[in-house]
């Protein structure tokens, strides 16, 4: 962590992401060509619903990153975007042997959820720990796909040396695919773990017991320099689109970085890991294991 | 809660879990008769490997309470006590219509985990929540038999008016049939959940931020006045023996009763509740629902 000079104000050390990510693609490559020699290219399909513009971009930035790893990405639009369609589509891609990795990417048409639809998606192709088995599976300790992103949150502590063992943990955000798979991967790494959310009382006062804080609320700025302890390590798993169209996190990195010890950057921090991760969890699959 | 008498000790209300077991115990009656008058008398199963007086005492407690309710209950002894023979075991009753739960009992033999082999139990007669099927899906919120221990605790606080939303819980143990499970439902129902265990650093101090403390730890004596803040209501899930051979808790209830404002007593609180809350879901299981 940094060293303080006497004289200003300490600044946060930046947590990044992106060497982590080069490392992962690096092994990923290495991987997926020995498969690629061997008569299987490890491919992946992601199940795309919706016409919005920032999802089609993401979704588009997924198979840029997987063509130069060597692993096939595939997007399967459906529409129109009904339960039953995509219901239909995983279904399909479930019984297809050539794909060994699906991703079913929200956001999901109104009334059509996640949640309902993934226990589609058998645990081995599971790759980003969607289904409930697989986040049963996650929960027991036994073998499984987890979240990629609450996965990328592990990796890039462990990445900076960060220690966990012991310490308190405190975790802002309860979904199913960030807040709750990244709590308990905090708890088998055996930090003291507490999970606050939109009804906690003094969310600020929580937050400000965390030696390491995962934050992922889903709204810019949220986090300022009243919920992090001197020293705190902050990770930001926010991905908001500021008026002018940029990424942000969920921290306001300006008034937290004189009082953390770390902290994530938007963009390149969780982010490229995440995706780093899930073109892993893709060669994983192929392999016939999973990631973990 | 209790109203403190000047001039003494307070002492913490005692929070029994007996009038609760009534109460479902005549529901279950109920719903029982209505089920075998229309020709389906509800079963369940409970898979044994094991030798323990205690844990034969047990399941012949489950037998004699589930008689009493109008269910059956059939106790299944698998000798030897192997792996295969034990999942054979499952897998039959799986297939078995005429069995609507099956409860698969631990202590298991060494090196038999109960993670390992309770997949084999289909999440709808699961009737302990002990499969990953069941655990991912209380974790993302669909339905599924919770683990009745974990229930057991949720109940006995509604059931004494105690307040969770927004409210600070802490849960001791982090086991898969207790400590995780509880932290999950704490959590649904909007309480701030910290997860602690042994490698937790100044275990009391964590466990006094507790409005609400749940101890599942397996030791006796282990909480004590150290780890309560006035007023804090304290569930005790441990059921352990004392060296009279009496049954007693995780908490030492002569150092916790001054300080806290209520308190689950040892034998009357959790556990007569998880008994009836398991028959309660072999009824549900038999009527073709889950419980919650």
């Amino acid at each position: 962590m940094s060293s303080r000079a006497c004289g200003r104000a300490s600044v946060a050390d930046t947590l990044s992401g992106k060497a982590l990510a080069a490392e992962i693609r690096a092994d990923v490559t290495e991987r997926a060509a020995k498969l690629t020699a061997a008569g299987t290219t490890p491919s992946l399909a992601i199940v795309v619903a919706t016409d919005d513009d920032g999802t089609l971009w993401y979704v588009r930035s997924i198979v840029k990153a997987a063509e130069k790893v060597g692993v096939t990405a595939t997007i399967h639009t459906v529409e129109p975007p009904t339960a039953e369609a995509i219901g239909a589509k995983l279904t399909d891609l479930a019984a297809d042997d050539s794909v060994h990795g699906v991703i079913l990417q929200t956001p999901l048409p109104e009334g059509v959820s996640l949640t309902d639809l993934s226990h589609l998606l058998p645990a081995a192709k599971d790759i980003d720990g969607a289904s409930p088995v697989s986040a049963g599976n996650l929960t027991l300790g036994l073998p499984a796909f987890a979240p990629a992103t609450a996965q990328a949150c592990m990796e890039l502590l462990a990445h900076h040396g960060v220690e966990l063992s012991g310490k308190r943990a405190v975790v802002l955000g309860r979904s199913a695919v960030v807040g709750k798979p990244v709590a308990q991967l905090l708890l088998q790494a055996n930090a003291t773990v507490t999970i606050a959310h939109s009804r906690t009382a003094d969310l600020p006062a929580v937050a400000r017991t965390a030696e390491v804080l995962v934050v992922a609320v889903g709204r810019a700025d949220f986090v300022t320099d009243e919920h992090v302890a001197p020293g705190a390590v902050v990770v930001d798993v926010g991905t908001n689109t500021a008026a002018d169209g940029s990424l942000v996190g969920d921290v306001a990195a300006a008034s937290v970085e004189p009082v953390a010890g770390g902290l994530t950057p938007v963009p390149g921090g969780v982010g490229p890991v995440t995706t780093a991760l899930l073109l892993r969890h893709a060669v994983s699959a192929a392999e016939g294991t999973f990631d973990r």
